[in-house]
């Protein structure tokens, strides 16, 4: 069987440093060597306790770049793409202006085939190897996004948008035509190579009753798909829930309600929760996607990172961009933002918490950390080389080589994730083969 | 005469877009000629208009760029360069931690002739023509930002920092050695070329009373220097000023009792001013400088834009990045994080605003608008090139043409301010000389 090496400072992580120490939950490898058979990881060590063993394999060297798990961004929107960073409104606003008239092109097979392609390369330019991905509500959206990302071998969460209320006709489904598409869709991606479905729908405003009961069935029908939705992001959607739904105790409830409250679903923002309602989610095992970029963008608020982790009822959580509400497609960035929200809350997070987010952590979110996360033995090979010296203040800032203990390493990673973007990106990854270089550029 | 001419789509300012509509305050020529003569503009008009009349003029043309003002940074750190993005600390224990070692180098004249430079050319691939900025307590870190200044016929601002106690032994002067040190270079370098200077006590805590009243001395000696300090960033700092002078009546009635509260003072942050402190600095007709990006970063909170630019009691106000307590040199993300404090805020800020405070503003801020931050006639022709579609998301963002009206620009040019960074910058002019180009790089 054919071998493949790469040898680079390595980072991954064997557990959760929000709740064990660096020591315990970082695996950094200074001068490492990742050993590849058909895609997946056949060991792991420092270069000189490996090479002998591997010496005729083909090795590619990165030197003073950090090799990391690739990215896993836990919520953002495929067609929004083109209408990141619009102007001027809070969420339900945004939606109206910008949202609702964008998402309405992706009825047209022709344009979802346009973008589909665009849009992931923007993903494979920033690290990010897997995502879990709203579609519009038309299935030709989720045809076309699964055809791209199944062409590029990747690990990818996608589900048609279902919404049957309060939106525009042109963007509306019904909870019969919800049910007949996403099951169809179900059926023919769901487990496709790497590919996986999500039940989404939009969020509770959009569906009436009988859709949520819809997504709650389909959920039941395939049981191992997930179900992917907002939750609680801005105060005035929080309000306009309660008057829809005026028999629930709260937002979250509203999908409790219909079963849609498991440990394969993921809520996006959950910027304005109650305890009882974080208390729910600890308990139900669900997973919040924390998406900083957009909750200060769209001025939603600052998530409580602290109470997420509390050590008595943890939840499982990752870090997600949000384009187009989030204003990057970058997980540096992302993280950047999630530094900044900390300390505006006076909470904290280290550069190796935050990057467990971005890796092991949206892995273990997703209960895919069998297959993705770290480089354990026998995982799919989705990996990012970044370079802490991308940029002039950057290469001033990292003029000394990687260092060769943990703790001098957080300086380093500290700024790649302040001032690191997609330049930061030196290659990436997908089960072992180079699905981008910055210096070649895309679709190699 | 020699003239010279740019053609291009041309943005700037003719009054404040937070007390005017756009119309009456944004100057678009989408189709622009801006003619120099000697390094400063001699005309300014669309090219139709103008063509004709400088039809042998040698003329460099920027298709589907925007042609603006340099941008001016009303508040970083010449010695924090290579700190930006320290990790995990507020304001006191950053400065403890990160900030005084790291000052402590400019002790050595060759190091700051070493650093000087690449701060400029920081600054210039920023598109950022005139800054504030602070050197360290030592002469040495003035006189070799001050030489580079020069060399590069900047117009630039900059002091010695005061500092006489709460500060290591290594990076304390005393109020005579503060008073001689800032004497010798306001006589050196003020009006030298287009350098200014800022009398500079770091802040209230790191000075004695006694410094303090020599910083007013010296304004009283010099009148047209400049008074530039840090105000009201941090709750913590503001309790500390509170102990230190137990007779005041709040952090700015300190500087007040010693006279440095004028026209020409500039203060960073204010981020916890009472209603009472901005309404004493629009009365006496100072200025603030708003660092959004160091007040997240270091989680000092959010500044209240709406207040600073209350119509009852307006005060002057211009962007800074605050490097490198900011995480950014770049004017672009600071006016995005700008943005996003004032959405956090449930507050407003538009791309024209932010642009204004970016040029125009800060130009006002400083009395310096008879010279720089618009393109009227006779004024000192430091401008920079954007450009729309600087990375691929940017391009997808950004596939039309410039518009030709006022109103459909402030999309696009929203993009620029919450996406652009140093890419976004194609070209820096000073004085109608080209300073760095994108593409061939700096030391032009």
């Amino acid at each position: 069987m054919t071998l493949k090496a790469f040898r680079s400072a390595i980072l991954d992580f064997v557990d959760d440093p929000f709740y064990r120490s660096e020591l315990e939950s970082v695996r950094y490898i200074p001068d490492g060597l990742l050993v590849l058979e058909q895609g997946k990881v056949k060991d792991l060590g420092s270069y000189q306790q490996l090479a002998a063993k591997y010496a005729g394999v083909a090795t590619k060297s990165y030197p003073n770049h950090l090799l990391l798990p690739g990215f896993i961004d836990l919520h953002l929107h495929f067609p929004q793409t083109e209408i990141i960073a619009a102007y001027g409104e809070q969420l339900l606003e945004w939606l109206e202006k910008y949202v609702f008239p964008t998402e309405r092109k992706f009825a047209d097979k022709a344009y979802c085939e346009q973008v589909a392609p665009i849009f992931i390369d923007e993903l494979l330019r920033n690290g990010t190897t897997t995502a879990v991905v709203l579609a519009a509500v038309f299935p030709e959206s989720v045809e076309a996004l699964f055809t791209e990302c199944q062409r590029r071998n990747l690990r990818m969460i996608a589900g048609k948008v279902m919404m049957d209320r309060n939106a525009p006709d042109f963007l509306s489904d019904t909870a019969e035509s919800s049910y007949r598409d996403s099951k169809a869709l179900i059926q023919k991606w769901h487990h496709q190579d790497r590919l996986l479905y999500a039940v989404t729908p939009r969020f509770a405003p959009t569906s009436t009753p009988a859709q949520l009961a819809i997504a709650q069935q389909l959920l039941k029908e395939f049981p191992d798909t997930y179900l992917h939705t907002h939750l609680s992001e801005n105060m005035k959607e929080v309000a306009w829930v309660q008057e829809l739904f005026p028999d629930s105790q709260g937002y979250l409830d509203v999908y409790d309600q219909y079963g849609l409250v498991g440990e394969r679903s993921i809520f996006a923002h959950c910027v304005q929760l109650t305890e009882s309602e974080f208390s729910r989610l600890a308990e139900a095992q669900s997973a919040i996607a924390f998406c900083p970029t957009s909750n200060t963008f769209l001025g939603s608020g600052l998530f409580n990172l602290e109470r997420a982790t509390a050590p008595q009822s943890p939840i499982k959580l990752g870090l997600a961009t949000d384009v187009g509400g989030g204003t990057s497609f970058s997980m540096l960035q992302t993280a950047s933002e999630a530094y900044k929200v900390t300390q505006l809350r006076h909470q904290n997070l280290s550069p190796f918490q935050a990057l467990f987010l971005a890796t092991l952590g949206g892995a273990r979110a997703l209960q895919l950390d069998d297959k993705i996360g770290n480089f354990d033995l026998g995982k799919e090979a989705d990996f990012v080389l970044l370079d802490p010296r991308s940029t002039p203040i950057m290469a001033l800032r990292n003029q000394q080589a990687l260092p060769d203990d943990l703790e001098a390493l957080s300086d380093p990673l500290f700024s790649l994730m302040m001032m690191g973007d997609d330049r930061a990106v030196r290659a990436t990854y997908i089960m072992g083969e180079l699905a981008y270089d910055r210096e070649a550029g895309l679709g190699i």
